[in-house]
């Protein structure tokens, strides 16, 4: 299935070159689970755990069993401000000029979101409902953030080991909300909308059809097979609303994108039915990732589309609610981004996508 | 001089927005050098040290002491084909569509700059006349790849450091050439022509002008410093043709960009006067850093204007040779992109520019 001659890829959101060169990879051996190294002390100062929610800013939102007063323990998932925030609120949003640079003050938001009290259980082992409240936790603070028409993009995203960026092993995602759209996004959401525009609907709709729908061959004029494409070769997992797949041109061996397969602009549109089920895909894949590959560093981060409560001054943006499918991008740091990838922003993945995808698919779960 | 608000600066090349944001960083206190683990059997096998020259494939180019025939031992730089290229040369260059997606062949080129036949010392503790053959040889090969009309890109880069993604000890950069000219180049590319369509010359040649003879302090509502800026405040390095600074929207603590302090589009363009000044000041630069980080995994890369020899086909870049600037970019890996970086493409920098241009700056070496 993979092949040796080195292919190039072209991602048709991002608009950016993977180079697909699998002479170097193997299906890994399953390992042994990877521990983050973390001394008893480090373990028993916590911020995150029971008992110590005075060390923290006070909160922000928790779900709660009955009765418990706020700051107190007893809590499920938490929402504390980040004690060392890239932003604040501060009182004025200001553009100036320093002789030809531009510099503003950092307004917006910075939250991180305490998974659960458990101080070293991570999704993929947690119960389903303890992983439905903690989607529901990133909701509830997204649509909240959302009322602030200043906030122009919430990006809810998660860094799993030190090596991904994790400074803390008590499980944890963050939320930062600013006042400008972030690049990575205006890269996806000119694209997008060039593709609606095109009269061909919403770019992510039409790779979802082609996952399931589309079988194709092509070869080198040696006769050997450059590409090979059958229906759901590259799906993950699948549920009723949602699926998991590694896209055509991944940057990474395991690359994984959550979508929900009926067209939604904005994570925030998920109803609670949606989000247990959410929940249950996003567990399956980082239980297969885990047992595949050993409990790895990963990072992953939600894609939505913009706050559309400042559609006033989003005249750029009209299609959007059309245009802009969300997902969940999921990088699991299994090759390191080095002078290549940083020089000329084309990245080299040693995995064949089709290859990476059956590996996990293999991997046997319990159904949640 | 530090500021404890966190700053949004734009870097004016890239448009990227830097979060500055120093509430964490403190000055690092001198550390041991890091080592690169190592096996003994691994440094006997090393396929860049001499006696193993059979393990690599034959060598494209050498600087070699007098009479000593090819592919034997005696060489004091070795460029060879990568073992495992990203790319090979392909007979054909093929841009195929497979459904959505586009597909192409990896034609290109893919080779090793072995940089000294001396298994772990690296450029900063050679001596300068290697430094110099080390620069002559990237230039040569850059020189001889640009032959090929075919290759419109050619990218010099360096992995120092197992972190960093070098997967072998012995110090070596890469070069790979390629049939599209990067996302990253591209995006650089289109914003030195706006500028320089605009009336205001090249965008790098102000910046160095705006470090040079630029001051001014801008001041927050409450009466606080937000930002100040005196003269050759980044600045870390300095000779007659060449400078080293951190740029104002530095995306890590250590980024440091060595560029020449007259206008050239190309690496190509150096004279070997110019190239010994050059493997100086980049020296200089190396063991700052070595001495003030202790040996930490970097990354560079040269960035050059592309291949001009294909201009006929490059109609978008008329102005390029005077309105692109080529410079090394240089990342020193303290700190990691995370989920925020991927997900946004903003980046986080916990420490102010001009402290960072400081404490390299205080570090004395020897002259050279």
């Amino acid at each position: 299935m993979s092949n040796i001659n080195p292919e190039l890829r072209k991602d048709p959101i991002s608009g950016r070159w993977v180079i697909i060169s699998t002479a170097r990879a193997e299906r890994p051996d399953p390992p042994e689970p990877r521990r983050e190294e973390e001394t008893p002390e480090a373990r028993a100062r916590c911020p995150f755990c029971y008992g110590h929610e005075e060390q923290t800013p006070p909160e922000i939102f928790t779900i709660r069993k009955n009765g418990e007063p706020p700051n107190s323990s007893g809590w499920l998932t938490r929402v504390v401000p980040n004690k060392f925030p890239a932003f604040g609120i501060f009182p004025e949003i200001n553009l100036r000029r320093v002789g030809m640079f531009q510099i503003a003050t950092g307004y917006g938001a910075h939250e991180v979101v305490i998974e659960s009290p458990e101080h070293d259980i991570y999704i993929e082992h947690q119960p389903p409902e303890q992983v439905t409240r903690i989607v529901d936790t990133w909701w509830e603070r997204h649509v909240d953030l959302e009322r602030d028409p200043k906030l122009k993009y919430v990006l809810v995203f998660k860094n799993h080991g030190r090596a991904a960026g994790a400074s803390l092993t008590h499980p944890h995602a963050q939320i930062i909300a600013t006042t400008v759209v972030p690049d990575a996004l205006k890269v996806k959401l000119s694209r997008a909308k060039k593709h609606y525009e095109g009269g061909e609907g919403c770019i992510w709709c039409r790779q979802i059809e082609q996952l399931f729908y589309y079988e194709n061959r092509i070869y080198n004029p040696d006769g050997s097979v450059l590409v090979e494409v059958y229906q759901r070769d590259r799906l993950v997992a699948e549920s009723d609303n949602f699926i998991a797949c590694i896209p055509f041109a991944a940057r990474m061996p395991y690359e994984i994108h959550i979508l929900p397969k009926t067209h939604q602009h904005s994570f925030i549109q998920t109803t609670p039915e949606e989000r247990v089920e959410l929940a249950g895909i996003l567990k399956t894949v980082l239980m297969k990732v885990y047992k595949l590959l050993g409990n790895p560093p990963y990072n992953f981060y939600i894609h939505s589309a913009p706050n559309l409560s400042v559609r006033p001054r989003m005249g750029n943006y009209m299609t959007i609610k059309e245009d802009f499918h969300w997902h969940i991008e999921i990088l699991v740091r299994t090759t390191i981004w080095a002078g290549f990838e940083q020089g000329s922003g084309i990245y080299i993945n040693p995995l064949n996508p089709t290859d990476a995808a059956r590996y996990l698919k293999e991997i046997e779960v319990d159904e949640v």
